[in-house]
C-alpha cells in the first residue's frame, strides 16, 4: 500500500524551525497504513529536514554553529550568479538534507522520546515550503 | 511484504563506534524479504548511524574533525538548560543523521567491498540504543 | 512492486559533479510504477549523494567550504595506514551520505523547480561507481 500527501508550511525568515511532528502523524493516521516507513520530503534547496530534540537552546547553538563554519556574509559565487544572497542558505541544506525516512509501528512513528521532526528554514526570507509525504507499508 | 524488528545496541562512551552491519544482515535474513529496501533508524538524538570504511585511523580522524568543527567544551546554549554536557552530540548527530536506507538484493544488502554499518555514539556516557530496522519489498 | 537496476557512471577526479537526475527518472520510467519512493543508493565510501541546485558558483562554493573545513592535506590517520591520500574524501562522503530517497508521482520525481540529483566525486583520482536504484510503490 501507497498512500501520498502534499504538506504546504509556512515558514519565517531563517535560520527558524517548524515542528512538523504532529503534522505527519496525521497524514500516518489517514493512509491507514499500519507498519512500514514514511518518507518526508522536501521540495526546495534552501531548507532541511531533521530530526532532534525541539529545544530552543539547542536550536540557537546550531544558528551559532552554521554562522561560524557556513557563514552567511561571505564571497560565495552563487551570489555573484544569482543576487539572492542565499548562498549559505543551499550549503547548509546540503549539509543537512532534505529526505527523511521514519519507521511506522501499529499506525505510529516511532519516534524516541526527545526527537520531533524539525524543518529548518535557511533561506533570507519567509517561504512557503511543500513537503511530499509517502507512506508504505501494510 | 514488511518485517520489522528492535534492535538493542549497548555502546560505549562517545565518541565511539559500534560495527552493525552483520546484524542487519540477520534481521535481512530473517525477514525473508529478497529485494528491496532495509531501513535503519536510531530513536535517539545524541547518535548516528553512517555507512564507510571500518578503520581505526578513519574513526580517529573522524573525532578530531569533531573536536574541531563542533567542540565539546563551549558555552552551548543547550547546555545551560538541561545541565548533561551534551549539547555537542546533538548538534553532530544532527550533521550526521540517524535514518539510513539500504537496498537489498537477492537477500542481501548491496553494501560495496568497504561499506560497513557504523552506529556512531556521540553522547559523553554508554547507552543502550533502540534501533527500529524496517525492510520492505518482495 | 519494487524493480531494482545498477547504474555504472564514469566520474572525474575529485571534487566533481555528476548530473544524474536523467538517469534516475529513465530507471523510474522504465519500473512502471507510478505512486511511491525510488531509493538511489551508492556503493562506495568516497563520494556522495545529493540533492540541490545544479550551478556552477554553488559547486565552486561546496568545494571551497570543504577545503576549509575538511582540508585534503592535513595529517590524517587513515593516509597513515592506507597511503591513498584520500581520508579527506571519505570524511566528506560521511557528512554527506549516499543514501537518498525521493517520492514518485504520476510516474515522475516530485523535484522541486532547482533541484537536481548530484553524484559528488570526491576522490583524488576518476572511478567508474555503481549506483543501485530501487523503486518501490505501486
Amino acid at each position: 500500500m501507497v498512500y501520498q500527501e502534499n504538506l504546504r508550511i509556512q515558514t519565517r525568515q531563517g535560520p527558524s524551525f517548524e515542528d512538523i511532528t504532529s503534522k505527519i502523524n496525521d497524514v500516518v493516521s489517514k493512509s491507514g497504513i499500519k507498519q512500514g516507513i514514511v518518507n518526508v520530503f522536501l521540495s526546495g534547496t534552501t531548507a532541511a529536514i531533521l530530526i532532534n530534540e525541539n529545544e530552543s537552546g539547542l536550536k540557537a547553538d546550531l544558528e551559532l554553529l552554521f554562522e561560524e563554519i557556513i557563514p552567511e556574509k561571505r564571497k560565495w559565487n552563487h551570489n555573484a550568479t544569482w543576487g539572492e544572497g542565499n548562498a549559505h542558505s543551499h550549503l547548509r541544506s546540503l549539509f543537512i538534507g532534505g529526505s527523511l525516512t521514519i519507521p511506522l509501528k501499529q499506525g505510529s512513528l516511532t519516534l524516541g522520546t526527545w526527537q520531533s521532526i524539525l524543518l529548518l528554514e535557511l533561506d533570507v526570507r519567509s517561504r512557503e515550503r511543500n513537503l511530499v509525504i509517502t507512506v508504505i507499508g501494510a
